[in-house]
């Protein structure tokens, strides 16, 4: 496995490498969910890039940048293990050249996607989806991947890229993977390394909120409100969990339908020390 | 040459073009800008692709979308004579496919250049670079030319253009080429032909301000506001001229400097009659 750091190696690395390509960008501090992702490409592509980088651009001025978790030498084991040819990491010059400047700004150009953008996650994290849109097309064109990796954890953010991929037209695929889940049914997240073990014991109910509001549904409740309150209050008796937001939305729009049909998507995230977790569930 | 409606067919004939590859995305009418672009193309590039598309993105409300004056059988021939390989075509429901899904927009998904896009063709024009942006991002994924040619009479354009590449790392040149004039320095535009005779006569005032604010600097003037106030009063004389803005500015930044230092890039644009016309002018 090659480890790249500049746009230039990283061109004269794709030059010489086997088509199909397999994309999958990351922040790093990988667990089974990022490696799924791998797997999937080396199993459907013939070389498989994978990005590692801490974009700042998503990043809001009160969020958790600094301390995200991070651990290249494991990655890096962890990648070569799996197979992958490329990964790629650079530093914030190399991905943000005008950096400094531009006063208070990484860079001009922005991509947004209207609407997807603008709520749940992106009304908790204004900026969020902008900056990721951004830095994801960036990479895209860095790397002109076929097939691109993303995982469903990330709900709102894989219909944030498919979107945009549509809207302009990038000529890439993108392939969304479920889940993976500790046994205890928590999703993986980087995040979760700051989880105290107390917190950790509780985190698993955001998950459990999604099944029974899934239950509800399939036992025929049809009014979004009725199961929002439903999870709502099942996450509430929980001391150690702060709600953020739990809903019910038509998976597309992201709007809470007048009268649940199926399929919808349930969406949460919820606080747990200090660590902010998300997680999702489609009903179908 | 061929003509192609359809991105499907694009794809298709792309895919047999001998590389590299020029480009020239234009809105139509041509005139010897137009030409001189794929001229140049066709210069320095084994295939050369046209695309010819009204983009309602970068038209305000109040503008002229409906009246933009087109002529697709003589911009055919044109074209042709030109050597151009492929003129791409595309109607609005094959650019925006979403067209009507979502009230009152083309597609969610935009492409914006902070500070570039807000001042001067941006202020009088609000939303036109996040249109032009949007869709030659759009174009650019989808024909995926080696370099792209565009004229310098819209020197913001062409700006935003040049800052949105490097920011996002599209894999493609920009070529920034001279406008072209007709005898009495009146820059070609598409919109010259709103332009009655009596306007025809007076539309060279504008350049000749420009001219004027050269000599100015020349002979030593590096008050910017003082360059500004003579060429407004100079284009205030001629009754047919409604004056938007006319000023100095740094080219890479558009701000007006506290003090000239050369490189310069004079800017203005003036109504004669129902003819918005644009122009500038780079000291060197």
């Amino acid at each position: 496995m090659k480890i790249i750091r500049s746009r230039e190696e990283l061109q004269a690395a794709l030059a010489v490498l086997p088509r199909p390509l397999g994309f999958v960008p990351t922040m790093g501090y990988f667990h089974e969910g990022h490696l799924s992702l791998m797997r999937a490409s080396r199993r459907e592509n013939r070389s498989t890039v994978v990005s590692l980088y801490v974009n700042p651009l998503q990043f809001g001025p009160q969020e958790d940048l600094a301390r995200y978790p991070r651990d290249a030498e494991r990655d890096r084991l962890l990648a070569e293990r799996e197979g992958v040819d490329l990964l790629f990491t650079p530093d914030d010059e190399e991905m943000y050249p005008s950096v400094g400047r531009i006063p208070g700004s990484l860079q001009r150009t922005r991509v947004q996607v209207e609407g997807l953008s603008s709520i749940w996650e992106g009304a908790s994290r204004p900026g969020h989806f902008e900056g990721v849109a951004t830095v994801v097309v960036k990479l895209f064109h860095l790397v002109q991947p076929d097939t691109a990796y993303f995982g469903q954890k990330d709900y709102q953010q894989a219909l944030v890229i498919q979107t945009l991929v549509r809207d302009l037209a990038l000529p890439v695929t993108i392939r969304v993977l479920p889940t993976v889940r500790e046994a205890d049914g928590l999703a993986l997240s980087s995040r979760n390394a700051y989880l105290s073990p107390q917190e950790r014991q509780a985190a698993p109910r955001l998950y459990q909120s999604l099944r029974l509001g899934e239950e509800l549904i399939r036992q025929g409740e049809r009014d979004p409100q009725a199961v929002i309150w439903q999870m709502e209050s099942f996450l509430s008796k929980e001391p150690l969990c702060r709600l953020d937001y739990v809903t019910v939305v038509a998976p597309e729009t992201l709007l809470v339908p007048a009268a649940i049909r199926l399929p919808v998507a349930l969406l949460g995230a919820a606080w747990f020390g200090k660590a902010r977790l998300i997680d999702n569930l489609i009903v179908r």
